[in-house]
């Protein structure tokens, strides 16, 4: 029995005899108890042995950090009158247009695996409950293969009703992104030292336009944003670092998007229709949250179905509660796994996920 | 204005005049204030206009209440050292046999819905967590159209290590239903009042093996039992009968099924190999959950699987960590909605679903 170098927890086993109650029934893939960096695995031969791998304890870690964050984004959202729910993740049609969804028989028919869980919460404020939150997988069948997409990812999702702004949603994120630090601070401390990461400090979170942004990536960084209707993952990487520089923060909210870029049931911002209130927030070099305020006004919203080039009657079953009357509304997404590569310093988010789903990976 | 005429509250609210934000754009489906008995509504009609429905307190209140039974779980398997963890839906193969799989299309791969994380959540407890639990749903492609049925459930499910016997399991259920009861009781009192349910005490829980089942439905009820290797819904009812007259338990354990009738990897019974170490619980007449202690041995698995007439070359990602040594495990899986069901009386399982998806429904 190798016996460790560093007593991590204070004290030492020495063993005078050991018993072997099963002999392993193969070789093992790799030591387990080296360090991520020495053992240098491509994330293939990590997942290829996902149960095995997660005994080594810097991968093992990880997800005592994601339970801890799933558990504050749910324990602070109770605390502010949010309910918790689950809603159906076969659908009939997709939430951000026709593309990207997983097609499925059900039974008889044709059915599509969820985008998000949008309509349904929009739908359940609506229903009388103000104020819901989900935790869930969704589904994206897109093809690309990097380092930070995955097929099907957990989504933090809230919506709100009876808000002012669409800074009621940014400011409660705000607040939920801080007291989740703290929790991490306290409950992970050893699993933040394991793999060696940094906790960010979320005091107040700037916030620029998405115009404000392209002048400072035009004006700080040389780039030509000419005809950019948003950010490109270099441009991300860019802004957060002026936001570390200039405003002392690893986040930064950004907003007004253009109308054209964000889904139909995004609210447009009265002082320039062209634009939306919706907004992203950047975390070291990548967008971990979508939101928006929604269209809640139900001729608005049928006359940007339209626009958007799609039916109304498509959308019966989300429209209808609209019409027996909606409160002005807001809400947001955040990935889990996202979130949590980025909190740790993963290189891939498929590390941030139990049994990732990617372009070409559906097991273990 | 409709005045109340029940001050629920403790207060009237009397209006003195009133301002017509948006009017609504149809006429109503049903009336949204009348009991749900006045309203005497077919489950469809409730379902095809489920957020209105929703607004009806008796409808909406199902859903506080089964928020508090998500969060009661999850809240006291925390206390116990479980970890939370989300594990893939989207599977390359059945965990129960190869049959009631609903089929996906996964890029150029055909893939299935999970029937359940119970692969995962063995393979988890291998990775050295020991104690997991997930709040997920799962997908049966079963042809039942009964009130008790729905195709994607809420499955709260967990699994510990390092079990003496599969009443591990079954003493920690008991314990978790005592603090869930006592939890609805504080902090849902007003919506058990509002749907006029009445929540069972749990004391300590009876359990009797199906052969006892079997013996007492022949004895007591009446019962040609010859043949039966499992209850039937009648025989479920007359066993919960029997544990209410005979011990004072609304909730009553089956253990010691055939092994024909249970998976793969339960575990068999030592005094009897054709019967398994796997239990239901009973619950007003209806099972609420299934599980067992499972097998642990690497050996014995791969027999299992073979005289289950599988492959086990086909089982190669979920036998990798039996191989490497697995502790003696156990576990269960409880459906949410039926608990929610039985909890509150409901009379179809539908109305414990958001948006329940069956035979023929995917919406809204």
């Amino acid at each position: 029995m190798q016996q460790h170098r560093h007593a991590r927890r204070g004290a030492e086993l020495v063993f005078e005899s050991v018993r072997v109650l099963i002999e392993p029934k193969a070789e093992l893939p790799f030591e387990v108890n080296r360090s991520r960096k020495k053992l240098n695995l491509k994330i293939d031969a990590v997942l290829d042995h996902r149960a095995f791998s997660l005994r080594n304890p810097e991968y093992g870690a990880v997800f005592r950090v994601q339970a801890e964050i799933v558990r504050s984004f749910a324990e602070f959202l109770r605390a502010e009158g949010f309910l918790e729910v689950h809603t159906s993740k076969i659908v009939a049609a997709g939430t951000e247009g026709g593309t990207s969804l997983f097609k499925l028989q059900y039974f008889e028919q044709d059915a599509f695996l969820a985008q998000s869980p949008q309509f349904y919460k929009q739908m359940l404020v609506g229903a009388g409950y103000e104020r819901v939150f989900e935790v869930g997988f969704v589904y994206r069948a897109e093809d690309h293969a990097t380092s930070r997409h995955i097929n099907e990812y957990l989504s933090l999702d809230f919506e709100m009703g009876f808000i002012q702004s669409y800074q009621d949603v940014t400011r409660l994120e705000n607040r939920m992104l801080a007291r989740m630090m703290e929790n991490l601070r306290q409950n992970c401390a050893e699993e933040i030292e394991t793999l060696g990461a940094t906790l960010p400090d979320v005091g107040e979170i700037p916030e620029v336009t998405l115009t404000e942004a392209l002048e400072i990536l035009a004006r700080d960084y040389g780039r030509d944003t000419a005809g950019m209707a948003d950010l490109d993952p270099e441009g991300e990487r860019q802004l957060c670092d002026y936001a570390v520089k200039s405003r002392g923060s690893e986040f930064i909210f950004v907003s007004h998007y253009p109308r054209s870029g964000r889904p139909f049931y995004t609210m447009p911002d009265p002082e320039n229709p062209e634009l939306t209130l919706g907004f992203d927030l950047l975390f070291r070099g990548l967008e971990v949250t979508t939101g928006s305020q929604r269209i809640h006004d139900y001729d608005m919203l049928v006359d940007s179905i339209r626009r958007f080039g799609m039916n109304p009657d498509n959308f019966g079953f989300y429209l209808e509660i609209f019409g027996y009357s909606m409160p002005p509304h807001g809400g947001l997404a955040i990935g889990a796994e996202r979130l949590t590569q980025q909190i740790l310093g993963l290189q891939n988010v498929r590390e941030a996920s139990f049994f990732p789903r990617d372009r070409f990976r559906i097991t273990p």
